[in-house]
């Protein structure tokens, strides 16, 4: 049989950091031990009523294509969704994509011609390596640090990486996999320095309704900017939807706009069900968000005390999103992680966790943090978050 | 404002030429006239009951990420409906992706890096096009001829533009948009030109079912060439849930297979709730497939009677899919669908078509062609045709 070559990009390709501890985890389900998930962004939270009623109630008899840039009565939900948030979002500014993923992947071609370089901060959402490789593009890593919340570069030291080839400025905020959420200062920031330099800003914002403490500040906010910005966003988080791949992309750059329909309407059209569902959750008012988000900020403080009790860890209290990054007083993550999942249980439970390295470009960063996801009850995570600290001790001791 | 450029592949992105014309028929339709809608594949068949019923009767109550590679229970269900088909498909050579839009990217984008050429024969599916741009990629259009069917060239000429650029070559089988069913001996052509260049051969094979007369071949039934052929599905036609956005590619490959399952694996999931529809819908029986092939086959033989009235057509009768390509009496097919839009109606109806050029890559080829997808009633065609035929006429007596 004749070996044919796969294309160098598609060899690039990385696996999934987040999942590649799967088969070790269902293993540990095998021999009996209850595994604590907090190794993936999946809510436990219950998908609203309100979209499962939507969707049992579609009465077409033809699941029919969409319109390329989203159903026009969802775009005017996301439109009015976005207004009530204070931004000045029309639905022809909007263009829906199948997940945050599809609008990431618009954005990073609409902008970048292969060998285009977008600078990102590390530890970043691990699958922008992927759709950088599927782009062809490049992705320009500047390292932030626990120590200091993962705070961003100074503008001198994001300067310093800028070349011919950069196009734009990615970021995560609040931030996955880190739970930082950036200052107006920090946001401004980046602003001053798309603008000096003729960058586009994209803003991953999918996780906005989550903020614990502190204030949130849109790109889709900032003045001067307006042919620069360009917001990502999804379902996916905000209604516990994951499974329903519904994302959007916002920009008043008529240009970009134009491209990302053009690559919409190359592949038609996003699932018309979950876009009904979704217009549906829309609908819901400020109390949902409420509801969420003290049961978020009661989650966090849960795994932030856990953290606290295990000695030498390094994490300052995030302030949004549902994730924390924290530094073990361990020196290899990867290996831990596998650890907990092949070698540990307490009291018949153990607890996988998203190793550290895969959310860095830069090799050799990452290897004392793992992300931890607090998509599980308080209870769950106490005793998650005690699992933890005796198998830090463990591993440790080994 | 600072003035930003869109990337240069972003400027190359042909908007769809069958979706531009709708302003024109929404104006027409504010007139009054009634659009038969002849322009895309959007059948008016009902998609099964079972479908929704599936959906309807999902029990969970997170709508939660689903595997990258697919639904297991799904991936079950293909793989048993492409052994009825008689293809040894195993759940592991199957990716589920998100429509046979994506399959088709996740194709280009395994075999080819940016520069790397695929082989097409024009008339071709036009969105092959926008997901070459996307994926930076160049096709090379080998022209077929109305006059003979748009049968394949023969291997000589096709032998003639294959580069070291050259990565694969892709079909389409019942072909978008001309109908032709491909015969053993084209297939096993491009069969033997694979082997000998150590080509991938892309068969896009979505509208497998509908065949009215003569044989089907399957790329994945090809003897010596496992490694090569790579097979892309959807349920879109199949069960007529285009809206759903549930595809797959079928590859024994496993290193196309793992890359796949990579880009996959970025993009987290397919839509969950179409996979469990589409699941039920894979179970219904031949008989299925039996009632829809003959009401298609009733819908082209109306069509091509139809189009056989109008003098000076060139078209032979197709045999498969659910599209007639025809070479009109007429010079610019852009102009005149247009013209059936905007200054044309037959009793208060007229007809909107997709025109030809879009489907070639070459430019100046297609003027004279339009595509006709017989995507409704058999009465509902008898007039459009002749409505067709008196548009004709029209058009050259201006």
């Amino acid at each position: 049989m004749a070996k044919v070559n796969i294309s160098g990009r598609a060899a690039l390709l990385p696996p999934s950091p987040i999942r590649k501890l799967i088969p070790y985890a269902d293993q540990a389900k095998k021999r009996g031990v209850h595994v604590y998930h907090l190794n993936i962004g999946q809510p436990d939270i219950e998908t609203p009523p309100e979209f499962w009623h939507a969707i049992n109630n579609y009465s077409e008899k033809v699941l029919a294509y969409g319109n390329s840039q989203g159903m026009a009565d969802y775009l005017d939900k996301l439109s009015a969704y976005y207004k009530r948030c204070g931004l000045d979002i029309n639905a022809d500014d909007i263009i829906v994509t199948t997940g945050g993923s599809e609008a990431i992947i618009f954005a990073m071609t609409a902008i970048c011609d292969p060998g285009d370089e977008i600078i990102v901060f590390e530890p970043f959402y691990t699958n922008y390596n992927g759709f950088a490789v599927q782009a062809s593009i490049n992705l320009v890593p500047l390292t932030t640090n626990a120590e200091d919340g993962y705070h961003l570069p100074s503008a001198a030291d994001i300067e310093k990486v800028i070349t011919d080839k950069t196009r734009g400025i990615m970021y995560c905020n609040p931030n996955n996999p880190t739970g930082t959420l950036y200052t107006i200062d920090e946001i401004n920031r980046l602003r001053d320095i798309a603008i000096k330099h003729n960058l586009y800003l994209l803003a991953d914002e999918v996780y906005r309704e989550y903020i614990y403490e502190g204030e949130y500040t849109s790109v889709m906010s900032l003045e001067g900017i307006n042919n620069q910005a360009i917001m990502l966003d999804s379902i996916s988080k905000r209604y516990s939807a994951c499974g329903a791949r519904v994302g959007n992309l916002v920009t008043r750059n008529k240009d970009i706009y134009t491209a990302a329909l053009h690559l919409g309407q190359a592949r038609l059209c996003s699932p018309t069900l979950e876009q009904v569902g979704a217009a549906a959750a829309y609908e819901l008012g400020d109390e949902y968000f409420e509801k969420m988000t003290n049961e978020y900020r009661r989650r966090r403080d849960v795994v932030y005390d856990g953290l606290m009790k295990i000695e030498d860890t390094v994490c300052l209290k995030p302030s949004g999103a549902f994730y924390i990054m924290a530094k073990l007083p361990i020196d290899d993550a990867e290996d831990f992680s596998k650890f907990m999942l092949t070698d540990f249980d307490y009291d018949g439970k153990t607890v996988m966790m998203a190793p550290g390295p895969g959310f860095y470009a830069s090799d050799g960063m990452g290897k004392s943090e793992c992300r931890i996801a607090y998509v599980l009850n308080t209870g769950d995570l106490k005793d998650a978050m005690l699992t933890l600290k005796y198998g830090v001790e463990a591993y440790n001791s080994r």
